[in-house]
């Protein structure tokens, strides 16, 4: 865990006031710059130490056989690893004779900073050579949010106190070696040298590399280029190799002179362009970013973050630490989207090879919603990336003998590559979860365009898919059976309460597009009796209840499982490293909310009675071993009443990886988290909800947060929702025509430009006290 | 499939006229000779073509990495794997200069005959030679019941009508190839080379090889000598090497001359004992059997068959195929057990590579019934080695984070190897077979000597395991939740019947136990208390029971899952070659009898109308993909009137082998489908039970079998039954003061030497019609 107040707390920068090489892998991570195309780990710009080297392009990946030791039918057989590709960022220094590394000579002072508005991490470094000479290093980093393609970095010495020679030697390395991995199953497969050279190419100032995979046959090319200036005389040469190029500036400084260097860095790949189409496209790309200049980038960069936070920014007074967290958790989930165009959006963004760079139904139950409400082209782009993959999942569905499509569970390019079913292909709902992102999209953005496009498909082929899990029993109930929910401690069982109700909302969500798009449907094979038996099946849907004890059953007979023993537990977290399945699965013991997603996604199935009773009743028993948690958690203590205990969930939400609360933040940052904090503000103190689609809001603060402000897109108009504790002020910003009606606390009101609304909000009442979590699982401390 | 005829019917003996060499495997495991120690396929003497080349020692495994893709908490990391030893089989024969190769030259005649009384494989070879010499080969090979490191060959070559040069090459050969495997998880992992030299060691006229497996450092030795008889002159010399050793014999014979050679085979194996101490073992052995001689190891061999058809022969008239089967049967049973001496009976005995050579509950459930009433001291001593693994049982049960002991669910050693614990951990199952095989082997042979030696700490542990397993709900019923159990198509369920009675039936039998050992019990911390829960536990067992059907949910809410759609997998058998276990699992298909199983076992917990209700619904949707099925089905389906399909069950378990029903006897035999031959004859048309306490028949035989009479054991009396279809006698043979109780039909009889029982029978009437079975899976057609 990362100590509280590594990170001093400033409202829109992440600063590292030294270097704690322990930490370093934790850092690379949060350091880390993306635009969702290219991802660059935090790495030290002269590579080493390193805690894991990481350059990544998004959904460029390398097939490996899975290994079964009692192989079933439908067991995937290659998985899909992100790749670690050519490194870009390396400068190695040397002083005089003598390499700059941190561990050797003197490092007399060393700063980081992540730039939230700027889109920079800026490095500062005064270093005593053991020989005793002290140079000043300063680097900034950018990957272009404009220029997909693009990264760059100034890299400028300086010489203090005596005269220098200075070599400095820019590089692009292929295959480097990674650090052997250990037997937790939420880390990556190593690959070992997964790149096949094709080609190498020099000029005076740069090169490109191109390297291929051996068995997905993606070809990747990485260029670099090289402005340089400084006083006097210098040397510049490039050697190229297929794994390796290197420029190498020679100078001399004296005291208080410069050598800046701006290194421009260029990736491309393709699973069907020809190598001189993509040595080409890296070269153009270069072309491209020499031409704007780094300045020209820097510019570039922060107008397009400027835009970003116009539409996104949430504003907290009273907590700085939330402040900060829900901005880095904004910023990476922009990086890890902006750009990604059409690709996965992986669980870890483009920040580490955690869970082998895999996306999952975090995307669209997580990330997406935060994006349809900020930044919906990437949401749309996102979808469509899902709706790529649609034939892949006919076929899935096809191989497992069921109708429709079944997308993955863990994919990169859209193939099933989760080896465990029982916590994998028996978790159907990531289907009903694509499906309720591709409607709330619609729901927000007002148009069906998207819909129209390739969502109705989805809609259509996830209905069908449900039909051919589900049956009715000989009382008409509709039952799922064999099937998983969200929390990954409790599987393969009947009723999943979550999944039973996403299921209903996909099925009735395609009826109704199917009336939107009738020619579109018919085209399909949807005719009104297929429609009829979506809209009926989902009435008849089974939605398991306790009535002794007043709550739902997260599935049937949950509430009659066995209770955990937690006080004999408590130093065993997570579970899944130190419990069998076998004895989780049938306990009453929760991995992450299950139910309790339910009622936030599917509010309007749950009474007020029966939230607060079950929010009671499934806070005793979920240890939060997912990231996935904690901001749902949230979410629905604050419904409840319990705004303190949201508060202290918001914070494990945003705080998860300035603070590495779940210790992996080393094998990247949990996007779903760190999008959760704006869920956990947005949906928990701000009360936004879209399940009936009207957008609602109901806002309450906790006690310390004096004040709450966010803003966000519904349809054409920009709300703005500022909240304290006695008022909440909607406004929309958009010219004079332009008007939202929305939902406060039950109740329709109307907003234009010219007249914003302001509400009283009333004290919300808990119907219960605030629960006790299980032993030693209460959410981490704020501070 | 073999066709029916390939062996043509005769009670005694497996003949098979003409080589087939598609059937080449098949028949290996058919003609497989072992006495539970040293297992020989039915390779041909001159070593190829094979099918596969095996020749095992029981136990003698080497471990290996068990891989995952996503590794999970409590995976065993290591398999074991039943290793393919030295092969002592292998004489060679040149006439002149060419190999006799029965794919060469011309085979004129080709016989062998498994000789069920003799314990020996006859093989007859007329062969021309290319260059048009022709020979008479005969040999005769037994694996030796009497000296249980012994077995031999008798090679007999013949000149038929030229004067010919002979070469025989007899050898011994390590590390012999083996064809790669298929990715049937049904079959065994392939180990290359598995065996590393340690010795080598020759003398004129045999060697002894020693090895020892690399990562189980296990060591065995394995030695021939051999006696040579020819009336003209003979060279004989051996040449040894670490990998193999050769004993060349060269002669001329003149038409109707002949060379007679004996080899002496002698095997073993240890974790202990040192290089000279095995080698002298096996050298011991060698002398032990050339002082027996070939005449003396045949009558010894015969001695000890006659013993043993003594007491467990069953005669059936009228149905000659189940009469050769079932003899069959019992024969590979006894080789698979006589002298296994407290080492594990393998699913396959030691007759192929199947399933890696694992024991499962296979023996305890369908083995040892069998083994209890015929070969007693074999039962025990499998028994023996049960409790011998209790320590590495109660290691497994701690490391899962369970009380007392849970055995595993495929092993040799005595670790769980399998990998996937949805059938395998969670078949808890497992323990209360064990215990339940304890128990009845104390009620047949009347004895508590066994109990007292090792089954009650068996019975005591197993009890605290299931102590820790179940739990009691709020209304007092006690559960078993994510569990599987005997249908392996149905997984992580709540209140397997089956797996409720047999955990209640091992609770009450610890207690007892404890009763019958109060000294023993105390020392392993029994209290009353602790006796007192386990008998009142086994009281609130929960058994799901559908009152709208009026029958017995196989697990909670069987009745209600989703009908599987058999008409669409006619083509799709065995299902889980073809189906995802996620769409298996929860609908109603059926793999193996398993509330069937439950009736069977534990009869007295279901009354005559439940149990023909239940065999009615649960005909139709068992499939029998396991070789395990069928026996049981017949039992069942003869207690509840059904007597014609019972005899079809009967036949397709007894000829799962001869006919090859389940295309995988190439792997090795299935002995408990073979042992549950005699139980389908016993239990099924003798009505033998036992789970009341007391020796319990019902006779009644189907329209085709005219007499069928057994022989079985029960306490210090040899019980003799033999049946018409009007009547039954029960008759015994152990001297003037022996007596027996036993119930015939539900009425207490008595029965001494002088004074046998004869019994008119009732017509049993069937309660409802015969069911039908899924589309395309009635029982295998009887001739």
């Amino acid at each position: 865990m990362i100590e509280q107040g590594a990170f001093p707390v400033e409202p829109w920068h992440i600063r590292e006031t030294r270097l704690d090489l322990g930490l370093i892998a934790q850092s690379e991570s949060i350091f880390a710059l993306s635009n969702g195309h290219i991802g660059l780990r935090g790495n030290l710009d002269e590579g080493e130490p390193a805690g894991l080297p990481g350059t990544y392009l998004g959904s460029f990946y390398e097939t490996r056989p899975l290994p079964y030791a009692e192989a079933g039918f439908g067991y995937p057989e290659d998985g899909q690893t992100l790749v670690d590709v050519t490194n870009g960022k390396v400068i190695r220094l040397l002083v005089d004779d003598e390499p700059f590394d941190v561990r050797y000579g003197e490092l007399l002072e060393h700063e980081r900073v992540l730039d939230l508005r700027a889109g920079t991490l800026l490095r500062t470094a005064r270093w005593r050579s053991p020989a005793g000479k002290e140079v000043a290093i300063t680097s900034t980093r950018l990957v272009s949010f404009e220029q997909r393609g693009v990264a760059a970095i100034e890299y400028v010495v300086e010489a203090l106190d005596q005269f220098t020679r200075v070599t400095v030697q820019s590089e692009l390395v292929s295959n480097e070696d990674q650090p052997v991995t250990s037997k937790d199953p939420r880390v990556s497969a190593a690959l070992s040298r997964p790149l096949e050279p094709v080609m190498h190419e020099k000029g005076e100032r740069g090169a490109v590399l191109l390297h291929r995979t051996r068995a997905s046959q993606l070809m990747m090319a990485a260029g670099m280029d090289h402005e340089v200036e400084v006083p006097g005389r210098v040397e510049v040469e490039t050697d190229a190799a297929p794994d390796y190029a290197r420029t190498t500036i020679i100078c001399g400084l004296r005291p208080g002179q410069r050598l800046r260097i701006v290194k421009y860095l260029a990736y491309g790949w393709s699973s069907l362009r020809t190598r001189p189409a993509l040595r080409d496209q890296v070269s153009g790309a270069l072309a491209s970013a020499r031409y704007s200049g780094w300045q020209g980038l820097l510019d570039g960069q922060r107008a397009y973050l400027d835009e970003f936070w116009d539409g996104a920014d949430v504003e907290v007074e009273g907590d700085a630490d939330i402040q900060q967290a829900v901005r880095f958790g904004l910023f990476h989930v922009l990086q890890a989207s902006a750009r990604a165009e059409r690709r996965a959006i992986a669980g870890k963004g483009l920040t580490g090879p955690g869970y082998d760079g895999h996306a999952f139904w975090d995307t669209e139950a997580y990330v997406l919603p935060v994006l349809s409400y900020t930044v919906p082209e990437a949401a749309a782009d996102a979808l469509r990336w899902r709706a790529s993959t649609l034939d892949l999942a006919r076929a899935r569905a096809e191989q497992l003998g069921l109708k429709g499509a079944t997308f993955p569970w863990r994919t990169i390019r859209g193939h099933e590559c989760s080896a465990y079913w029982p916590a994998g292909t028996a978790a159907w709902h990531v289907n009903a979860d694509i499906a309720a992102a591709f409607e709330r999209h619609r729901l927000v953005t007002g148009t069906d365009d998207l819909e129209r496009e390739c969502g109705l498909e989805v809609l259509v082929e996830t209905a069908r898919l449900w039909m051919s899990l589900g049956h009715h029993d000989r009382h008409g109930v509709w039952h799922i059976d064999g099937v998983t929910g969200p929390d990954e401690y409790t599987a393969i069982v009947r009723d999943n309460v979550f999944t039973n109700l996403m299921a209903a909302h996909n099925l009735r969500c395609a009826a109704d597009a199917s009336v939107r798009h009738p020619e579109q449907a018919l085209a399909l094979g949807v005719d009104t009796e297929e429609a009829a038996a979506w809209r009926d099946t989902a009435d008849d849907v089974a939605l398991p209840y306790d009535a002794d004890l007043g709550v739902h059953q997260q599935c049937e007979g949950f509430t009659t499982f066995a209770e955990w023993d937690f006080a004999a537990s408590t130093d065993r977290y997570p579970l899944l490293l130190h419990e069998p399945y076998v004895r989780l699965y049938p306990a009453q013991v929760i991995k992450q909310a299950d139910l309790v997603l339910a009622m936030q996604f599917q509010g309007h199935a749950f009474t007020d009675d029966q939230k607060a009773r079950n929010v009671d009743y499934y806070e005793r028993r979920t240890v939060r071993d997912s990231s996935l948690s904690a901001c749902t958690q949230a979410v629905m203590c604050a419904e409840v009443g319990h705004l303190e205990l949201a508060h202290d969930y918001a914070y494990e939400a945003a705080a998860i990886d300035l603070r590495d609360l779940h210790h992996n933040t080393r094998d990247g940052l949990h996007m779903a988290s760190l999008a959760g904090a704006w869920t956990a503000l947005v949906a928990g103190f701000g009360g936004l909800r879209d399940d009936e689609g009207v957008l609602s809001l109901d806002p309450q603060l906790p006690e310390s947060i004096t004040r709450l402000t966010f803003r966000l897109r519904w349809r054409d108009v920009r709300l703005t929702v500022d909240i304290d504790h006695r008022h909440v002020r909607y406004s929309i910003r958009d010219g004079a025509d332009a008007r939202l009606t929305l939902r406060h606390a039950g109740e329709l009101v109307e907003i234009t430009s010219d007249a914003h609304v302001e509400r009283e909000l009333r004290r919300r009442r808990a119907l219960l006290p605030p629960p006790p979590q299980p032993l030693g699982r209460r959410p981490a401390g704020r501070s």
